[in-house]
């Protein structure tokens, strides 16, 4: 039989997933899930696809950012703008909510859904990793994507429920995860219906309405897909629990915390006594990137 | 070629949806629209099932505080629930959003979703229309469920976006119409997650988190599905736009105009003016209720 998963080496975690999918797809098990309730919900930063130095819509941000100002020269005076502007992450790091909101808005809002679709995909179509020297796109992790597959092809519905925004994860999760925005859960902004020539429009407004992190994620999943997932990959509410450990710094990154305030390190010692598995980038994947 | 609609009559409007899912699934059409775009929305009320006299989630609402009244005999005195408890429709016909509102949270409000849906479910298969004396999950339009069915085989993604509730429609809505909960978007109230015994609980708010009706089903849309849908069917967003006229009050109810606000009267004079068709109960179907 040909290994659904070639790029997972052959440890006790690859063998977890394997039974797990035999058993819930076998009608004579107790454990049997009809097909209608095979979700599964992926983290997206640093679960399905790099995130350090930082996660990638940062760069998106830091780019818009300085690609406004050549436009608005004003805001090189300006805080927050004037210290990404300059690169000065010593007064960066000192910025809170509101400045940080004010630098999403400033480079996600204010335009209709289409035309920041369009900005997304353009610059996710050229922006390179620092490291890697690869298309952000690139940065994704290939046994991730056979685990999307080898779930797909048992009837599973596949679920990114990540705190990055919505419709920007939405403007790549098709082409690179085979995800289709419905099937899209992120953190969300205001939009505001407008009608010009017969055509509705819908404008993103400069306020936030879900933070799609922590207890939002599950009310959100709650909205979005009104059950509860029997897979979870990258937090730990469903049957089977997974967490990725980033602990290869030679092959990617080594870290225990993350950028979006998942507690991390708390999971790391969480999931397995709740009966769920630590995914090892080093010793669980066999390869790490997509080729 | 068997019939694959044979509960609607041979008119213009039948064929104008069978002309057009031919289009858009024909590979060397220059409408051809690829399976993860064929997404198609449905009204529920008026659209899906029956409305008439009054919605049906109005039923439950009037059921639910009788029953509540057995166990706090108090609101028997207090309005707006005295109005509900002694049929006094007159004093009804007063209340505004705010005392519509209090009878929503008594009645579905501070419990876990899952006690809700378990409530919804119960009364479902119990309580029965006041004119067709059947369930009100009979009271559902079999040329409807032909529809779905057929746009189904043809790799449509069917969702409903409706005014009534979302975890209302989610206790039947697969049952009947085989949309899953994910495929159902309508108007929600806040959660609030709590965690009990290790297990995540959520609990439904008295609070309103999204009305959607009107303008917010399309921010609903845009949030929920994330692309503009090519049919709709009820409302009128979509490349191929369906109205459905109640006007046979014979097998059903003749009215121009609904319960949720919508500007029936108004798509009747529009939806045909901007390429959509109007559906005449009466001329276009030949059988109303599935058997």
């Amino acid at each position: 039989m040909a290994d659904v998963l070639p790029s997972w080496n052959n440890t006790p975690t690859k063998q977890a997933i394997l039974d797990f999918v035999a058993t819930i797809t076998d009608e004579t098990s107790p454990n049997y899930v009809p097909p209608s309730e095979r979700i599964a919900t992926f983290d997206n930063d640093g679960t399905l696809w790099c995130e350090q130095p930082i996660p990638v819509q940062g760069f998106f941000l830091y780019d818009r950012i300085r690609q406004l100002a050549e436009q608005q020269p004003e805001l090189r005076a300006q805080q927050p703008y004037k210290a990404v502007i300059e690169s000065d992450w010593q007064t960066f790091a000192t910025f809170g909510k509101k400045e940080l909101l004010m630098l999403f808005f400033a480079t996600h809002c204010d335009m209709t859904l289409e035309a920041f679709q369009a900005i997304a995909k353009s610059w996710l179509n050229s922006a390179t990793h620092p490291r890697f020297g690869t298309l952000y796109l690139q940065c994704v992790y290939q046994p991730m994507l056979e685990l999307m597959a080898y779930l797909r092809a048992n009837r599973f519905k596949n679920f990114i429920v990540s705190g990055g925004g919505i419709e920007f994860i939405r403007a790549f999760a098709e082409a690179i995860y085979s995800i289709p925005p419905e099937q899209v859960i992120g953190s969300s902004g205001q939009l505001h219906l407008e009608i010009q020539e017969n055509k509705p429009l819908l404008v993103k407004q400069p306020e936030l309405k879900s933070f799609d992190d922590r207890e939002e994620k599950v009310v959100n999943i709650a909205l979005h897909i009104g059950r509860i997932p029997i897979l979870a990959v990258g937090n730990s509410d469903g049957d089977l629990a997974l967490l990725l450990h980033h602990d290869d710094a030679e092959r990617e990154y080594a870290y225990d915390c993350n950028f979006t305030l998942s507690p991390l390190r708390d999971g790391l010692e969480k999931v397995p006594k709740m009966g769920g598995h630590i995914i090892s980038m080093k010793q669980d994947f066999a390869q790490i990137f997509s080729d």
